[in-house]
């Protein structure tokens, strides 16, 4: 299987955070694709998926799965043990909802704010920009943190007593508030220790190996 | 089960034809929530859905399930038999895959351009309006309809051979589009002709009833 990422991508982190959870690592050959150049915005990615977004999964039969909840859900059906998305149809269900909650309301309104209302990947790739449309996602996305702190506060994980495909998605989030200097609401304490748990985590905490680096300072 | 929805909503109409496609009907009862008065924004329905929009699930022991994809998942899988959302890894990351894109490139960003570049809901439920984030969306949707139109004139349905969940999102797509006028680009022939077979389907034509019309009228 091939990857196409960007190793400092926050959405292309969950699909190696999911690899690593799965230790599946090895079964995958990373594809790097240059977000600063916009490669993924040439017609000859966009023939690898539409929506000109990484990461997308290339199967060995040239298969092409994009988007990161549908790539989670191929990789963690694989062995017939899913650990990521549940295994009951209820899990699955709240795991879902939870993830897509998780980019709603704060990954993608973070994502919106980065491409709108910062320089984002430079005026050749961001060819429209709508600031004022950024920084009302800003705002949603503070919002939204401050509800993922309130379940928190009750629960070890996005999503009952286990670690999932929704802590993920929360965790490509906050990746991408770390690169942007946009911090956690200072009320908020569950999110961050939340956080600082996950991190702890390998899959976390080593999802950017020293090959990509070599790639980055190239 | 209860399910809080509105009978002419594009996104509630997602789960309803999810429902009778599953034989379902008859095991829920629906809550209908009243959009133009703004029931979906309140303090009281944002405890079941934080983020404010239609359907949710209601399961019997009082778990909320919100989101369309997760609903339909939940439904799918609840008898072992999942025909909507596929049955083997790769079905299930493709119908995934599929059904998101439907949701980015058509029925989200017409959503976005009936919510900020018309009337919408009116002006105490939109408070908030970017109309030129809403005609962007509006074209978006343009180029996503071409994309499914070209997909179409290779296969019968969205995703390989059978009906999907990715059938059905693009379905709620052409569902809005035809309450706003929006008009399928004319150049397109494929998406138009697979629309007018998916409305032969029981689950699409009678996703409407008549204790709906009822409720609409009252």
């Amino acid at each position: 299987m091939k990857i196409y990422d960007a190793a400092m991508g926050p959405y292309p982190a969950r699909v190696r955070i999911a690899l690593a959870e799965k230790n599946m690592q090895s079964q995958v050959e990373f594809v790097p694709v240059d977000l600063l150049k916009g490669e993924h915005k040439t017609p000859e990615f966009r023939a690898l998926n539409y929506s000109g977004t990484l990461p997308v999964l290339e199967l060995d039969d040239g298969t092409l799965i994009a988007e990161c909840t549908a790539i989670t859900q191929y990789l963690d059906m694989l062995d017939g043990r899913p650990t990521l998305i549940g295994s009951t149809p209820r899990e699955q269900g709240l795991i879902h909802m939870m993830s897509k909650r998780a980019e709603l309301e704060v990954l993608d309104a973070i994502s919106v704010y980065f491409h709108h209302a910062t320089p984002g990947l430079g005026p050749h790739v961001e060819l429209y920009q709508n600031p004022e449309w950024g920084l009302y996602q800003r705002d949603k996305a503070l919002r939204g943190m401050r509800y993922f702190d309130g379940i928190l506060q009750d629960q070890p994980f996005v999503v009952c007593e286990a670690f999932s495909m929704a802590d993920i998605t929360l965790i490509g989030a906050l990746i991408f508030m770390g690169y942007l200097d946009v911090d956690v609401p200072a009320e908020c304490e569950a999110l961050p220790a939340w956080y600082a748990r996950m991190q702890e985590r390998p899959s976390v905490k080593n999802r950017i190996t020293m090959s990509d680096l070599t790639v980055l300072a190239s």
